[in-house]
């Protein structure tokens, strides 16, 4: 059940100015085999469908070394969500949540994190199992996953010595 | 090493139009202790220096709840990185690597993303531990630990049923 603004009971929202206080390139597109919003599993899971982040041309270099991790993490723009929600009423119940103790991809900067499994890449196009959001979700990032990677610089004070 | 560009030996950049897919908005601010790209760790530890997540005043009901997790993720704008290039020499040694195999804050969109553990939520201010980044830097996002968090909604097709 939702009002006119598409609110469920009890849900709450803010007036807020337009989003200007930095810009985001999007480096490429996510193919899954989930078309619509009610398709997409709720959580990504290791062992469930491959799909391939397909990396524009331009940035195909940047990939050179991520090959040797088997778990990385990636950013994703959930361009179809609403941003200016306060209190969210996930099962429809009246029962609210603060934005940020969800992960919906309602929430005023609507980025999603996965952390997948790397199969393979190809020609610029990585094949991963561990994702779930919509086909054709734009691509804004790629990370060693941060527990397999050690930082590749000379240790500065404060890093562990482990 | 760095030539006129600040580009250290064999580190590569892409001539790029400004970007402009997506706008951000900051909800806040990080208090750390460095105040200076050559004081921060290089990872942070969750035994690290207490840190501070200032939230700005009209999200903090979108808290609610965010205190039943120990664990929380954090996305950050890494606002004095440079995002065009493609190659990076983290050891200034000429040897390079792709800037996707890396967590350098130097990359096409220059989010951070950490696990800190969450002391206590004072006043919209969330106390943590585990940053690495420098102080002032502007907070996009606060989600619970995916590992930590059960979906709220109904389960759905595709989602594990364990």
């Amino acid at each position: 059940m939702t009002d006119t603004e598409g609110l469920r009971p009890n849900e709450r929202k803010v007036a807020l100015e337009p989003a200007a206080d930095a810009t985001l390139r999007f480096i490429g597109t996510i193919e899954t085999p989930w078309r619509d919003r009610a398709d997409c599993p709720r959580q990504g899971r290791l062992d469930g469908p491959e799909c391939r982040l397909v990396l524009d041309p331009v940035w195909h270099d940047a990939l050179t070394g991520l090959e040797d991790y088997e778990m990385i993490e990636v950013l994703y723009w959930l361009d179809r969500s609403r941003r200016d929600l306060i209190r969210q009423s996930p099962k429809h119940d009246g029962r609210t949540f603060g934005t940020f103790a969800l992960r919906s991809p309602v929430r005023p900067n609507p980025i999603g994190t996965s952390m997948v499994k790397l199969l393979r890449i190809e020609n610029g196009t990585l094949h991963v199992r561990g994702l779930d959001c919509l086909d054709g979700t734009p691509l804004i990032d790629i990370k060693p996953e941060r527990c397999a990677f050690s930082p590749k610089a000379a240790a500065k004070p404060g890093d562990s010595r482990d």
